[in-house]
This record gives structure tokens, sequence and C-alpha cells, in this order.
């Protein structure tokens, strides 16, 4: 059975803080640790009800029997859903610039936002995410639910990114959504390779960043009176990278 | 000043039993409310700090002063920004089949989700919406507030999808979503007047709902390993509108 102790430093992790320094993150919920068991992740603990432990078998470092009424206290899910496992996180891996595209995403600060565009991500086959150091933090409880297991599989980095595009190649072009002058993105010939900007979901592609596109694009408009504004961040991902695989 | 009553009554707009009662919804927010207003609906009831009320012009039948504790009794964010206000539903539109496309929502559940998707319609120039009985109300103030003013514009009805989908003309296609044997949507003429069905986060098209795709569709995952499993529906809504759309 878990003790308080264990109570106290597992609900600790709700707070980035605490992640960052025992460099762990939190999954939770049945389907979410299925994910976590298929991926062959490391696993440090697992907090599962009787019931769970009973139906499953459980391959972590430490197993730890927990009341549903404890689970409550460690859990961030509004349900808590009889099992939470602690995780080591995985070794970032540099992003090799190579035949592929790449995800740069600039200040998301939803963490369902940036979630959904893991797992977006993953569907299309893009391996490596590069987050601007303010974006939201991957390891945030709603982004690791959000991504529904894609975290296992996506590469997702922080970086400077205004030193980040400095590095990249000129021959790599760089991709990024603005408001006015980008290109139709559906009357064009979208790179196989290529560098993908994303901007955030109020203030767009920060100025600092925007210089370094080298491909200006838009995702036009089809509302009669054009009063439909914007597209959720995640929303507009999905087009452009769908535009870019379907060729 | 607000009385107490008042907030009773607003604050009892939370629960969608008290919204139905009297025929309204809630619009949270400076941003939200300026679409409000730009879109010339008729508001009941606006609660504004005095900040606010000093800052702009407002027209409504009335107008309440509020102070910001009280803002936070009656707002559902978690940070309440300046004004809040209580708006008369518009009268449902029956959809007319004509050269048009139609979304058709089966069992979405997430309020986030709704919003999202009556976001993207409203981007891609869809009039109509027709959801299921069960689908999540689009006056929960999660989906008001995520579909970013696009509720004023697009036009979502509540129908028993069965009956609906049987008083179709046998001409108009139906595509529906199906994770085996649907046809690549990449590789395939799309009609410009269509129905398009879009089954739940997590159980599809519901299965007394199936027999009525005429045009089954799947988006192919590029995932190296086909571990990727799913798309969230709101992103798998908004890859299908921007290929019926992009010819």
């Amino acid at each position: 059975m878990i003790s308080k102790a264990e109570i106290k430093t597992i609900a600790s992790y709700k707070i980035s803080k605490y992640r960052d320094q025992d460099n762990i993150f939190v999954v939770e919920g049945v389907k979410m640790v299925d994910e976590l068991i298929r991926s062959n992740q490391e696993i440090e603990i697992i907090c599962a009800t009787k019931e769970y432990k009973h139906l499953n078998t459980i391959k972590a470092k430490q197993v730890l029997e927990i009341k549903e009424d404890d689970l409550k206290k460690i859990s961030s899910l509004s349900s808590p859903n009889q099992v939470l496992a602690i995780v080591k996180r995985k070794q970032e891996k540099e992003v090799e610039l190579k035949s592929k595209l790449v995800l740069v995403l600039d200040q998301i600060k939803d963490p369902g936002n940036l979630g959904t565009i893991i797992r977006l991500a993953d569907w299309f086959g893009i391996e490596d995410i590069i987050c601007s150091l303010n974006t939201v933090d991957q390891y945030n409880p709603k982004t690791v639910q959000s991504t529904m297991g894609s975290i296992f599989r996506v590469n997702t980095i922080y970086k400077d990114l205004s030193q980040y595009l400095c590095s990249v190649p000129k021959s790599y072009p760089i991709y990024g959504t603005i408001i006015e002058g980008g290109k139709d993105i559906y009357q064009q010939d979208l790179s196989k390779e290529a560098i993908i900007i994303i901007g955030s979901e109020s203030h767009g592609i920060s100025p600092e960043i925007r210089p370094f596109i080298t491909h200006p694009i838009t995702i036009p408009s089809f509302s009669r009176d054009k009063r439909a504004e914007s597209l959720n961040a995640s929303i507009a991902t999905s087009i452009i990278v769908s535009e870019f695989k379907r060729r």
C-alpha cells in the first residue's frame, strides 16, 4: 500500500518544478497507461487500485496499491481512472534535418493544443517538434493526456528559436503561416523536406521569428463575409500538415 | 449595481436546465463580447465592471455594473474577464440541402471539440451543423467560448440522426469516416454538395448511423509503424473539410 510520504511526493508532480527536479512525468488512466506499456518505456512507479492490479500484468520498478480516495489526491484528472504511472523522461534527441518535415512551435500556450499537435504529428509521421522556450511544458498533465500516447513516440524538444533557425542550412525551406501576404497553401507545390513554423494562438508568429520564413503561407478562409477570423492553432497545424503530406 | 437575486439567476445559467428554461446562453470576456456586439445579436443583459463600462459603448436591454468578486460568482471561466453577456438564442433554421456541405455530428461529447468544430465550419463557409441528440449542448459555456464567436454565425441544430438521414434525397452523397475499408480521402473526387458525418471521439460513427453512409472515407495515417491510433474529432473534421473545400 502507498505511504503518506509517497502520496505527498507524487502529488507534488502536479507542479512543473518538482517534475523537472526528478526528471519524470505522470501518465494517468487505463487507456494512457496501456499506451505507455506498449511503448516499452521504463516505468518508475505504478500506483494502481486493487481492481486494476487484479486485471492487468504490471511491469514497473515499483508497484504501489492505492485506494480510490488517495488516487484522487495525486491525480490531475477530474475523474481519476484506476491507475497512475511515473515515467522517466526520454533523453531529448537533436533533430537531424534530412529530407523530412519538422514542426516548430512558437509560443503555444494552451496545454491541450500542444498535446493535440503532438498527437497529429505522430499520425502524419512527423518525428520531431521544436518548441520555443516559452511554449507550454510537454509534461504538463493536460498535454500528456491529450497526446493520447503520442508523447511516447514524438521527439519534442525546447530551444531558443532564433538561435536554432539561424543554424538551419539555407537550402532548407522554412514555411510559416502569416495572416497577410502569404501564398495560398492550396495553390503551390509544397516541399517534402521543410520546417513548418506554427505561431501562437493569439499573436501568430513572433516578430523576431518572422524574418526566418522563406515561404510565407496562408490558409484561405471560405467564410462568406470573411468574419471567421482565425483557426485554433492545432486545427491550423492539421490543415497545413495534411497539405504537405497528401501529395 | 447588480442585485443578489440577479447574481443568483445568472449563476444558475452554468446549468443547462436553467439556460434552456430561459432560452438564453452566456458569453464571457472582452474578446467574445466584442464578437457578440459585432454580430448584431440582441443582448438581454450585460454585466460589466466599472472599467469595462468606462471604455466601451454598451448596447443591451439591461446593463448591470458588477464588482470583480461578484463576476467570479457568475462566471464559468477560471479567470473572469471584465464582462459577461446573456443572449437570447436564435431560432434554429431547418437545413436546406442545396449544393452545399453540411456537417453531421454523431455523439460528440467534448464541449471544446464541438466549439472548435463550429469555429472551423465557419472558417470553411459551412453554414449548418446537425448534431445527434446526445451530442454535447452547443450552449455549454466551454463550447460557446471555444467557438470564438462562430456560434453567432453557424446554424447548429439537434436532431434524431436516423430519422433525419432517412429524409435526405437519395442523390445527396453522405460521407462518413470509418476506420477500416473507407476510401483514402486524398485519392478521390469529393462532391461539392455532401453531408459529412463525424463520429464520436471514442466510438466513431454509431452502428445505427453507419448504413446511411454512401461514401465511406478514411484519413490515411503516415505514421511509420501505424501506432498513432486516432485523431481528435475536431482535427479529423478539419482535415476532411479542408479536402472538400480545396478543389
